[in-house]
């Protein structure tokens, strides 16, 4: 799928393999082309690489979740109404501009960026367990269950050296590799991945999407921000609020 | 804290160590007394123990994260408006039923578990990660990082012989207990306990509140019972389900 | 086995689970049924129990390797002639006190007290492995092969703290620990334990007899006592000579 | 140092990583030269390299044991007395060939090869033990504590997938790279790499020259062919036959 509406904006690395990367979803709701574009980008990450069928992938997710829509239609939304309880899996009425051209696309365009930012992370599953507890943001997350291990191989947060010296380095490359080792061998005997991935240290990374309109980002970054926060989640939210600061201002309060 | 207003109803184990247990907390919003017993017993689970002052952690609870209220006082709900923005998190003017005698007590408990139930359960963090995922309930979750790991050691789920064979059996067992002496080991070495939990795997054990209305309920049991969810999580959804139809069957959908 | 003709004389223990044991053989060659029970003794420490019938298997073993008496002969010597070349094993010939009293039994003892020492050691097997390079002695080792290791589970040699500190003893733990469930593991799987046994780190103790002369001591103890020597073995060799010094003070030269 | 006397005559590889090396030291008690040569070679395999000043080392090792010579003196051995009571460790007047000619330095040769056979091996620690139990070879054995891992690194046989299944493979697999781990955290922590090894399993291959005489050959075959004996010695024992068989003859009995 070769995207044309929807860009990634920046991106900064963090912690050796991970990335924060900032998205822009401004042109989502345009039009029916770019909907599936946005919901078939955002729904991919499951999978660990693009759909090939943009349009089918979005037909079938539109009654994926016991007859509900998948809520990668969450991050279909309208600069007007920036919630999450307005986005296109929440409010199915929701008009494209192309049919409610009530500004100039300029204008859209504007007003989105200036109430919802979107992020793609790389991040252990740890963290991604903290910030998946805030429920004011959409999400959607690389499930290992839909993505082959060759494709996107296990790999692992590595603490620094400054912070735990070399044998505490040593300790943890011992853990991972017994644990991707261990992992192997449960597959090699049949074990279900998903209950063989039980073994596998919250260490591990994970992929997402993260929607938020302007109270969500508010909320948290005051959490996350605040020195009581892990120091990991308080690195992730930082390097987010910078590459705010710089492209959408508006919404790095 | 001996507790007189919030019960446990009914309890089932489940995969050895893990269990679910049906609450009551149709008392929790009679008066001030009631509000704080149920507030305290939430939110002790972050402590993996009771509080000892429960009167002053639910005053300290009411300006926790970054000012705001901590989400224990989603646990205070009315029956009337059973939903998570009526709690008395999200609406601080929600009147005690001694202040807003509407009904007689009777109907309110009544009304309350027609519409609201609440459990506690202890399930393998990969199953939590999934129940976290619906946004429409409450939570609060055991936090490692309150809880001495003397009171509250880690655990895992091994998964039954009769599905993964005397030798899958025995490669989670090498691997939980590696982690778990890797763990102890870093910890010696002086490296922060939060960092250190990376390397023990998404099998290990938490424990959480987790309350929701009718409507919650019903999105959550279509989606969890369905064959495409992971056989544990669907295992634990009809465990609940079952506790529901004997105890709240309005509720059991 | 009730033992009657050898005895045990002194015992130390050293590292925790290992001992130093010396042992009286001086009436191994009094008669025929001395020597019986002096070759039993011996021999059935590869099955880490003793024998059910010590004649039998007396019998059995004077033909064992290829047609060669077993090493457990070497161990019924006279202290005339207290060379590894004139034991039972190497000089069928050699004749019991009984068919030969050219001296009192008294007299007899005596001598071989002064020219043969005999000691039963539990060690680690790199301490074995070096201990065995002196081909002046006689032998017999705990064979993993014959015998059971719910009889004899394997123990390790875990260093001191005073010398590799906590991290070490832990790091000592965690790779016994995984050895032995990887090797248990192993047998589940039905791989033969010899091969099995491969994963087992050379700290396992392992048991042996061992039988010398004086000139075998003093070249020993010139060596095994020498600084150059690893620490473990000279603490060992201390211990061996230190027994000698009050139980047979000609051999500690 | 470049070898003119002592050669190698044929080699097989065994187990992946091992090796059976047949050698030819019938020239090395011609002069005093030939006996440095000999000497340095066999002394060598502890330090993992070539001697650097092969002269100074042999004269260091003449009083190296507690002020006895090295074993590595009872590879100069006379075809005309082929035992190990009568190498040049063990009969220090032992005469070269140059200052005692009775017969052509091709009879000489000749007749070497017809009584001493002698090999270099690296074989695992396990099969190394039983080899060694035989006092009457002459051995000189890699010594990791003279050697640098990142010269030898360790290496470990691991047994074949026809024989322990891909589940068997892994779990070796496991287990060494494990050991090899802890070893190296070990190191890092500066605990004594001597006792550092001792968590690496007796699947480590070690390498070791032996010597041997007809009779030790014919002992050591009839022992090590007999199928009672370990399924990898007999492996070893008939790959060292089959050399002698092809350039030996006369010693492969």
């Amino acid at each position: 799928m070769k995207m044309k509406h929807i860009k990634k904006i920046a991106e900064e690395g963090i912690w050796g393999s991970g990335y924060v990367q900032l998205w822009d979803f401004s042109h989502a709701n345009l039009s029916e082309e770019t909907r599936v574009e946005a919901v078939a980008t955002v729904a991919s990450i499951c999978y660990g690489r693009p759909a090939r069928d943009a349009k089918k992938l979005v037909e079938r997710l539109w009654t994926e979740s016991g007859g509900l829509p998948s809520s990668a239609f969450e991050f279909v939304r309208d600069g007007r109404s920036p919630g999450i309880e307005d986005s296109l899996r929440n409010n199915p009425q929701l008009a494209t501009y192309e049919n409610d051209p009530g500004e100039t696309k300029e204008e859209l365009v504007k007003r989105h960026r200036a109430s919802i930012a979107t992020f793609r992370l790389k991040v252990p599953i740890f963290v991604a367990r903290q910030i998946m507890r805030h429920r004011q943001f959409s999400y959607q997350e690389l499930s290992r269950r839909y993505t082959d291990d060759r494709r996107v191989p296990p790999e692992f947060l590595g603490p620094e050296k400054s912070e735990v010296g070399t044998a505490g380095i040593g300790l943890f490359q011992l853990a991972y590799t017994m644990e991707k080792q261990i992992y192997r061998l449960l597959l090699d005997s049949n074990v279900r991945a998903e209950i063989a991935r039980a073994v596998l240290g919250t260490g591990l990374y994970t992929e997402l999407w993260m929607m938020g309109d302007q109270e969500a980002w508010a909320n948290y970054f005051a959490l996350r921000l605040d020195p009581h926060t892990q120091k990991e989640h308080r690195e992730l939210a930082q390097a987010m609020r910078n590459l705010l600061e710089e492209c959408q201002p508006k919404l790095a309060i």
